[in-house]
């Protein structure tokens, strides 16, 4: 069987609101056996005490079991992403395969998933974390058809992160773990996940990294991975994207690596890979072609965004990742013209300082 | 004399820092005399309780105060602007005149300052703010030197809020006021002063505007204002901006008024109009070119940008003013390519619902 | 049949934690059908955008759907009031229903619910919602079997909140609301829900209250109702805790009303009721009886406390109601000498300005 | 000359209000000279971007300034802590000393001041910091002209932070800090500060504290130290209060150590040192009797009080000091039945994990 990737995008009015899956699933353009993975924003902070995700997560859950009568499939992907700040808007990405009638005959979006077995708190942010991540995937690649890692342009990774509770297990059983603070291990394990990444799609040799590197050398990052860090899981989910020849369909996807927050120029090149030529912002008929906008934002560590001091880390009021997601999410849109944009926070080592990848899968 | 127009932008490294000032006036280019107004962006959160407007205020005029062995000339405006949200960059706008040879040959940047009367706070968000705002904008503008409304293109005003302590001394006269709710006092403030701004300029007749308007038909508005709340205050200060052939110098002004809080083409539009045609982001040499970005940012009453739901009024950890700025900030440094951009919040009756002014200061 | 009534306090881990109520099926003390309401106290900000109360409620209701194998009884009452601010402690109340083998021979815990039919957004903060309560609370005292107000001593009232949609959608059938500011519902519908109670309890006449008292006029109060605003539902749901002589079992209720956020006296009083005659610090024996202790908590509107002033109502970054859970958290922590304390914010109509009711459940 | 130490309660309507204090000398009960150290609880967050403490330092020595005709001494001390969280009324404490008639025949409250040299930023939260603490403490002792380590009773230490500009400088001239993390040095230099006040009082040998320890090893403190960290100076400020028979005056000092944030018997215990026996809520006589309260407030680092989780690590949005100080405000409010208390957040090694020091001054 030709598979055709499938992506819609989906409005949310709140973080338990299924309707828009439920509309889609009701419209026959995709059966709920097809979806391989929901990518969700939703309206929460993002950090530690962001319940949305988990709520998101348990609604499309449970209005998935409804409608197929049982669990859906195991390696179900769903992956939340807390924060909306700026003008960004609550929406859902779903993401399937279904079945196409040929392949299409040039390269087309290909979509893969694996998970990583259960994580102790004690891997979080450190090897057994970044090495499982490497596996994981590797075996999202095979999933997706995709041979070389060029071919690869996002790879989406769903996180854990430590909470009281888990430190203190860890420490009942005597193991020490990564960071004590909570809204610091986000970070860790985010950083962690997005170098394996880094290792899988060979941009970084193994050997180059070690824990002491993780959230320390700044220099070592993959240019398209997004991890995103939850209260709700203790593995790693992973999904990866692509163009492969073997698939079928009209969608496709590019990326490119914001040098910094206001590397708006990065998002005109991406759309550029994509055939679409936007001088200033895009035009209705070519936002019309576009499915998703998938970004990393991140305060850069200098404090400064080209020689200009921003107060992200100085603010004690709203976290560094609520102002970089709105500052980037504000960048985007101004190029894009919309609002409806995966932009997530926590980009350690998905991008170069202060930066991250941006992709976008539009109709070719 | 005939007057040259003087803009200086620095860096703040907190509300209380005062070196740029100082910096720029041991440099010879601008005695402490020449100033007429100092606009600030501070890293408070422009809401109620922010004192780093209060706190700028006071060590700027302190630092004024011991250069000058007195006390600065009374109209000085100190326009402190709360909210560097995304990645805003605190900083301070210098507005000074000095003596210019001759005029320049074509119209140039003509600046004007005045103050309203004391207010009460039974006046705030009404009538009797309103009409003292024409008054001083008229004022203002004979100040400026400005003929005629079209050359006016940016009116910044510092208006008062209400606090608790002021609601209970204008009930202890027996007076009511606007509202008992002090953050929405601020929003009134904005509103009324816009208003009057609007009548002013000749955007609306004066007969238009009833009290039960102010912050409740939106279709009612100015193009050319921001208006910025402080509790440190209790009058309004005005400063117009525009350009003028009797001024000298090479700076000059230009405004759009964006649609709403995404529209990246008004900016495009009022940096063609000083002779900057960017295509995507504005490049190193013409960047060197802009001296001061002025916006308004507001979320949209409509909780909606293009359709696409926005979270702004419905989170009650972050204010729909600050998610407003960040938005909007990003949006412009998207195009500019810089963070030091003067983005106030509250737009209330300035521009559009969900949008607002957007001014460009260059040299031509 | 001798009713019993039961009441159990379940730690929370996180908002969707259902653990504890499993235990306490699996326990025996109580079968699923027994159960009458939950009441929990969730994570999240208590505010707009609490999103924990739609979780826990979900979490809850699959928990129980799941155990039961049919969805639960329709007049459940699910109540999650949000913020533990201070040192409030997550955690659910769990209030059931088992036979009694007799009459205890005094008077003893009685537990009786109801709901309002569904409301309309117009009706919100409004008679609608007045009227519907009172007649809710009266179907609760009959199905509690309890005679006289004077055996009630706590009546719990989940109610709605307006959102942008909501009232979007009212205005759409060319209805206005009580007002577009999303926050200010909550307290409009909270105060209409209380002044319901009032009547109920003929604590004021139904003659004395016009919609423009609501959120008003303060002199018009419950001494035994807290009410607590969701976005997760459109009705009202009301428990009535009080005395009955028909009730088998150990507990018992008492309260007394706080006359500002810091009355501890008021708390000392409620257990001396119990009998439990606490100098200071309640001591370790007798916290042992003690089952529940629920309050509401307000900041007064004078922006005073005993004539210190609180900042309350001017700080833009934390909301007035958390400030005030905090605040009444502490105060009666101290008494109690523990945090597992149902402090919910929102005390409009609920008590005299800045205090509210306080009631203890008790073995006696 | 027979000294008496001055203590003043007055309230401020906002962060740089200096009404009180030019009250305070216009009454004529104290000259500006007298003034040895001002202490402020001001209305910010308490954290790294709270200005509000260098607002009122400046307003301040602003005000003192034009009333003395001239700078004021060098060693005065103005300490303001930012967070007025709950219902914490916002004052300055006012500490001078001025010529008694003769010794009181008791020992009667005694003040002592001094400063540390300044600190480098790559010494704060280290040894360095620990150190020219020890020295400060004593020769603020000697100020005070107290003996014996036994009659102190508070040791109150204003330290600064990093901020980014000051990990820069010092990565500049080739030093690493304690941190990175702008929030976390605030903790550090507290705790380092708090470490030297327990060393210099003989609560702990210098030698059983290494720089790994500070804010590691929470079984080391001190019961008499208030640290807290502001980002407008570089230096270590001390204020000692004891007793002493030197002195004259009727004021006295106690303290008691909280176990944890609820243990309000610890301030019965120190109003009992005092003569006040209150049984519950201080009467209004003894009230009177009462001119300041201080004391710390932390979150316990097993995020749990009496094994009740609290949630103030895990809040993304309200940092834990916040919370804190929100929480044993309530609890000594409840006591004391005001709420001008000078509770500030950050209690590392002052007092045990999740407790801290409490002390009264009274009327004896």
């Amino acid at each position: 069987m030709t598979p055709e990737a499938f992506v819609a995008r989906v409005s949310a009015a709140h973080p338990g609101d299924t309707d828009g899956l439920l509309a889609l699933l009701d419209s026959g353009m995709l059966d709920a056996q097809g979806i391989l993975a929901i990518l969700g924003k939703t309206e929460g902070n993002g950090c530690v005490n962001d319940f949305t995700r988990g709520y998101a997560t348990l609604a499309l859950r449970s209005a998935l079991t409804e409608r197929l009568g049982r669990a859906p499939r195991a390696d179900l992907a769903l992956v939340m992403s807390g924060g909306t700040e700026g003008g960004l808007s609550p929406h859902l990405l779903i993401f399937g395969k279904r079945a196409a009638t040929a392949p299409a005959g040039g390269k087309r979006l290909a979509i893969g998933v694996a998970h990583t077995p259960v994580l102790q708190p004690e891997d979080i942010g450190r090897s057994g974390q970044l090495d499982a991540t490497i596996a994981a995937v590797h075996a999202a690649m095979r999933d997706a058809g995709i041979d070389t890692a060029d071919d690869v342009h996002y790879v989406q990774v769903k996180c854990p992160l430590l909470t009281m509770a888990r430190i203190e297990a860890a420490q009942a059983r005597g193991r020490n773990v990564a960071t004590h603070d909570t809204y610091a291990s986000m970070g860790l394990s985010r950083g962690a996940s997005a170098l394996g990444v880094a290792v899988a799609l060979g941009e970084l040799p193994r050997g180059r990294i070690a824990d002491a590197d993780i959230c320390h050398d700044w220099s070592l990052y993959t240019g398209r991975a997004a991890t995103s860090a939850g209260v709700e899981l203790m593995h790693n989910e992973i999904m990866v994207l692509g163009n492969s020849p073997r698939w079928g369909g009209t969608l496709a996807i590019a990326h490119r690596v914001m040098g910094d927050a206001i590397d708006a120029p990065a998002v005109w090149g991406a759309l550029a890979d994509l055939g679409i030529e936007a001088r200033g912002q895009v035009d209705d008929a070519a936002r019309e072609r576009i499915v998703a906008v998938l970004a990393k934002a991140e305060a850069s560590s200098s404090g400064r965004i080209r020689g200009a001091r921003h107060i992200m880390w100085d603010d004690s009021d709203i976290h560094a990742t609520r102002h970089a997601r709105a500052l980037v999410g504000g960048v985007i849109a101004g190029v894009i013209g919309g609002t409806q944009l995966f932009v997530s926070g926590g980009a350690e080592h998905q991008g170069p300082d202060g930066g991250g990848p941006v992709a976008v899968i539009a109709r070719v």
